[in-house]
């Protein structure tokens, strides 16, 4: 295997403690000459449906061959596995705790790291000792089997999925956006005629547009977002503010 | 033309959601191995004076040939066009509402990206659509005809302006930075002798020095920035919270 | 000198304002092709003690020859000279304001910057006008000579150490992080057997394991964290909400 292209970072560090300094540190002792890209190091403490949704809009856009270092693990430190899987091209490497899975496809081929990975690791920062290690190896192009064995169980979670019942689509806000949109569980995918539905959110009609820009200054519009979810957002405003946040029910019924 | 050096990206993104990586994955797939350089991406929200400033701190500082990715973008979606600017050697890519215009010189050269380009695209992202796949275009050499057609008529934004009334010269606080500090409109370049100045905040007199480093701790003082505006700084200390924000009146009237 | 392998930047500058950008802007300028890896930006205004610990968890996991930007600077534009530091085959370049000698061992060789450096340099930007070109000098295999001389009295700080009574230890919180872990003073090298002591934080016992993971969802745990510190956690909670801040006191006794 060639060296990878580059290696990604996503993690829920933040950036003031030197963390995510520490795992760079590693990749680039380890992988030196491969260029670090950061996805987002700001995904809130411990949210797996925020790294989904990050990882879902960023991943699979990079080129093929990329390694994807992914730590948001709530787990640390306790008996749950590691991960490398190959899906879409790519390598991904973090914790078993859901999130790859609910990102990757079902072709997605799935690893767990060798229990000797894990050996002298610190048991609060798998990130550095134990991920980066496994991402700087396999981008190197060194052997897969040397720090892992196939699978076929990884860690499945279940993001609130919207449901249906006879014409309605009953699905509600999972992920709040920096500017305040409020991003759905409800995929373009299960609509017929994504433009001919009707929307509501906490049971209030709000208007089908193709972007905020088709509304008013302060005119909620919902809208079919750039990761094909349904979004309301507020033009130059914040609809978490007038709306409300996680769990708000939105419902979608098909017309004409 | 030879491949750009780097790429460097400036949003009001924020980095926890997937937003930049998106473009990141973009980027590097379509321009593999030119770097991807952060400026940076917490500009606030659709903050057009944020962003003015933080390009005109960063981005003539970096080498000939550089490409500059602008998404600081409150009218996306809308029938605004999209813009390459050639100025100071470099390239810039952004929405045409006039950040771009208000950091370039004058004799700037303007395109705009043609109407194919966002054919297809997100109506919420053009960032990731049209945006990054433009300036990975340029970035690899490829000709700026094939994707931008000439213009004279980018979109002028007025920056609020220091005004002059006889010796007089009215301005105001146009930026707060991280540390406190207020950022003034009023540039050095506008006064004979800068170090021969009276300045007032909000109608009250602070002392002139160089730096805050020339005051004492806790007491406010007024210096020329590393920008070459006028800004108001406590040592260690935090300006906005003791003078007020954005809009604030700053005078400066020239003695001896 | 060959080349760095690499440059990296941690500052307290935040990224919304375009500081870090200036800053990589000179360094890609005058280091061309050498890789900028960002350590961390969101380090508290003007917080020595949160640069020390960030620069100990990540600076010393980078490759020989790192060359290492640290711009935290409380006294910019006062008389305090700028320093290069060799040590542990990694080159240091920031302000004599106690940082880097809180981080380096004891066998780093020290060198001021020359006045010269800081001819022209903005008196509120130094990390622009004075650090970053002075580490693109040295990260491109130019003479060190060139811009620094040998000096033997950095300047030291005193980050609060933990004191010993007999057999009892007393330290303190000095650093909350994003998680809100409460990171002591108390390193696991002052104790003979640190899997065997009793903790107690604000006079209260805390359970002593090896991580959070160890504790029930809420349970406070005291460990030994991954830079070999004492550390109080709660498993996926706040720890800092719980118990306090900095200076807060922490006891160790060991037993058996």
């Amino acid at each position: 295997m060639p060296n990878a292209p580059l290696i990604t970072l996503t993690t829920d560090f933040g950036t003031a403690d030197g963390y995510v300094g520490a795992m760079k540190g590693v990749l680039s002792a380890r992988a030196p000459s491969i260029p670090l890209v950061d996805i987002a190091h700001d995904i809130p403490p411990w949210d797996r449906t925020a790294a989904v949704l990050a990882l879902r809009n960023a991943a699979g856009r990079f080129p093929e061959g990329a390694v994807h270092l992914l730590v948001v693990d709530p787990g640390v430190g306790s008996k749950r596995r590691g991960l490398v899987a190959l899906g879409r091209g790519q390598v991904h490497v973090g914790a078993d705790n859901g999130i790859l899975s609910a990102v990757l496809p079902a072709d997605t081929r799935w690893f767990a790291i060798r229990a000797e990975q894990f050996e002298g690791a610190s048991p609060t920062f798998h990130g550095r000792d134990v991920f980066a290690p496994v991402a700087a190896h396999l981008a190197t192009g060194r052997p897969l089997d040397a720090v892992a064995e196939s699978i076929s169980d990884p860690v499945r979670i279940a993001l609130p999925m919207a449901g249906r019942i006879g014409n309605l689509i009953k699905g509600e806000v999972i992920h709040v956006d920096r500017f305040g949109n409020l991003i759905t569980n409800i995929n373009r995918r299960i609509v017929d005629k994504p433009e001919r539905v009707a929307v509501s959110v906490n049971f209030r009609p709000v208007r089908l547009g193709t972007t905020f820009a088709d509304a008013a200054p302060g005119e909620p519009i919902a809208y079919w977002g750039s990761g094909d979810l349904l979004e309301i957002g507020i033009r130059e405003g914040d609809a978490r503010a007038r709306f409300g946040d996680r769990g708000l029910p939105v419902e979608v019924v098909p017309f004409g």
